[in-house]
């Protein structure tokens, strides 16, 4: 259980939230969606708070949509709506779902020893900035400990060693099965298997360094900083199987200067990175992101 | 006549455009709305290419639309489209206007001794980044023939004193009537009469410095530099009878220093402005801006 | 005391600093100044390691100057500098000060209900991203103690009624008294009393939003969502006498748009408020900050 | 010859920077450097406007100093002042040049099709934000003579194919030998042979795209649409025989989303390359970038 003060916190945006729903829908593009998508909504007595769409081509593309609506009585009207929505669905060949906005998805956290990315989301998610419920926190170091337990949150300390990596993980999946919706790498520094991320694919957000020209392998820091980049940057994105090359959800970068030492851009990465990992994970909170190919479409 | 070569981009734009129009809603919101109007656009075979709407309340609020679509033959079936569209708009108290997209909107720029927003203009015009019938510069001086003429642009030359002022007017409103569809005041340092406003109501559009704090008055960049301040703004808005407190459609900020004099101010305030006043023009040559009271809804 | 992880963190970063000083000048401008501070530096074996300078004007203005040095037994020398400088600082009629960077500025931070500024401050000092020591946290609420206390910095909570004003304020300024270098009001609603301000005159630091135009008054937020504004922002600046017309340290903008409401106005202006405050403190902290007349120069 | 307008601006300013220098110098680091510069411009009656220094470290690294300063009859005591100062080079062992500020830098603009960069650096130079003097424009194709021509500027059209490049290349580094300070490759598509960089080395600035991640070969936007970046950046660098390896001197980005295709990523690229380009260039003007290893000291 969160701490009281944001025990109450998650209560009065829980409240807030009531009677609120989004629809997320991929499916090729025709004449026709958005009408009878609306005309079904209507139908239903439901009014339609933000709409957004998406075409990557009228003639022979894919569309997105996600609509957020109210609707009075929405939890008891909830099967009812699934239903009628599905012959929508069946005429357009929809990919789609329906999400209530006052359930806040569960989280875990995945950190490391590096906890700019932790206490940011601790701070936004205890400020109420982040609807959700944060279920648990991740480790391979027992160092996070002291900063997640006084806001209420579980913390475990699975040390990984290349030995113990099978087990470690084998203990993570079993923590998070059931129990959390989306996994956020915040800067945890061990490499997921292949079968981790197959069963939690599009729902692990990782965060990563990024440069202008790139610096892949070791000491990306040492080495941006030996080039002179007046740019660090950061990445946010899904993880898939090919490691770093998941969907991008947001980038952005901060400014450095010659004046810079290698400790100064990492200082300054970890500004942009922890930004740039709480932009992500409220947009994926809310509903905000649909994923095709190994692009994003992020309705903002 | 443009030169040739603004001309040719031009007819390329205005290709690319065809068969492509937007419909502009605002009206009391109540459900239904977007289930009427995409249901109406299905039925005349138009395929919607991007959708935009807002509402200040769903309840007993406002709601503003911006729909861009693609109809086949859509010069031809025009009329139809209109009086179609008029029954459902009827229905729905709709203000509404249709606008399409290959019709370039014709110019005036008005523009005093400082050019910088005028070239600004004037580049994007003639790259194709703004796509518009740049019909005529207005000047109450002459410097500004020699960067205009060489574009193929009239340029008329119209002195401003305090005696000459209603004749000046009389003249300028003359050659606007019915020939121009948007004013720009590109740093034109003469005040309008409230009879020329209220002609040319939401039509005008002003580029205006901005400070924080506010520096009302005489000689605002001296004494921004004697206040210190670090950051330099200017506003876009629409000119209506209170001057400089017309809707706002777009505002940004530069950066500044001590080591800045008066003259720096006012150069970073000269980029500011030229990239504020641009954006601004842009949005309203795409139709991409709703004005309710005394605000804007900007589907950028 | 510090909870003993802020504790290990601010003594390494005092070892690092170690032998580190900072010399802060101004003076009437004239030739000669750069070369005879440097001479001096020189002749004692300090070794320039960041060196800035500004003139308002050759002729006849101020010049500013900033000096990081290193020099091996520094706090032995110290009184030896100090009056070997001296004279070099009579010869230039200097307003000059020594600062040893491995000593902590001691901090107060006042603050109310809203604590998104507190709670930034304490993150980054928490982080070592600003070196002080944080003396203590005053609030006329009770509210923040829960944040504070664990770090193990202690709280006071001083309520403030229109009766209790001037007794709570001999007990704020008792307990400040020669315990404490720099005031933060982050978000504190408190007006001080003119007595207040002249005792820590360029030694309080504020955090003010601000906006474009400026809402001078109550509600600024409701009103900037009525004009529209397209920016939010804030300005930090020391306290003087006239309130929020003291010395801007740094300001800063966020975009809006016109689907933010109030309260996303209030939240975005949060957001800013932090940064720009945690700036402008940590500027203060590595005495990157003169001050002349109502301006600051920045040794960013 | 430069129009008149031009030309009057150019004389203008070169008024404003009459008995102003700057001396550029980078040595290896050790204790006196500055009491020596600064000491013998005072000497010599100079005063200085500004100084800005920088030490990679200050045991064993290198030392890096601009400093522009005003001296009453600088042309007439140039060689004193040269000759002078070579004694203080020489027991620094300092690699140093002296720049006349009145004296503008010639510069010749490579450009292929594409003319965004090139009129970006026209419009800067004609409003008098590049203080240069434009000696000729040098283009693989003819297009660009018309915006270059009303200016005044000599338009040369060297048409380059595989066959003549080597012809071509000698034509313009003939052109180029003794006319020209600063060469700056405005989107000019043909690579320079390793001959023409050494004879050029440090004297040649370029503009490239960048993105996050990188995207190396050909199609490049079509590629980073592909891929789903939510940013396009550019980086102006010297050119040196590793061909986009060079020292960066700027770097930027602008964000971009979902609904841009290829064509806007494009333009959006367009915008940035320019106004990075422009800063370079300016930079370069102002005597304000030092070049060591693969790296830029900028002093901004």
């Amino acid at each position: 259980m969160p701490n009281p003060r944001v025990q109450s916190m998650l209560e009065k945006a829980q409240a807030a939230r009531r009677n609120r729903a989004r629809l997320l829908i991929s499916c090729p593009d025709q004449p026709g969606i958005i009408a009878s998508v609306s005309q079904f909504l209507y139908s239903q007595g439901a009014n339609i708070v933000q709409s957004d769409q998406h075409s990557t081509n009228p003639d022979s593309g894919l569309f997105f949509m996600r609509i957020e609506f109210a609707l009075p009585d929405l939890q008891e009207r909830a099967d009812a709506l699934r239903d009628g929505f599905a012959e929508v669905a069946d005429r357009f060949r929809m990919d789609w779902r329906l999400e209530f906005a006052s359930v806040p998805k569960r989280i875990a956290i995945f950190v490391s020893k590096e906890d700019h990315c932790l206490l940011e989301l601790l701070w936004q998610w205890q400020a109420g900035d982040l609807f959700a419920d944060l279920v648990m926190v991740v480790s391979n170091h027992p160092d996070a400990r002291a900063v997640v337990e006084p806001y209420g949150v579980p913390f475990y300390w699975i040390p990984v060693t290349p030995e113990s990596k099978p087990e470690a993980e084998r203990r993570q999946r079993e923590l998070l099965r059931g129990q959390v919706d989306l996994v956020v790498l915040a800067r945890y520094m061990q490499i997921l298997s292949p079968d981790f991320v197959q069963e939690w694919r599009h729902r692990i957000i990782n965060i990563h360094h990024s440069f202008l020209p790139a610096f892949i392998g070791k000491n990306p820091y040492a080495r941006a900083h030996a080039r002179g980049v007046k740019l660090i940057g950061a990445t946010a994105h899904y993880v898939t199987e090919e490691l770093d090359e998941g969907p991008i959800i947001e980038q952005d970068v901060l400014r450095v200067d010659h004046r810079d030492e290698v400790e100064d851009l990492k200082r300054v990465g970890r500004t942009v990175e922890r930004n740039v990992l709480a932009r992500a994970v409220k947009w994926h909170l809310e509903d905000r992101i649909l994923i095709h190919e190994n692009k994003t479409v992020v309705f903002a």
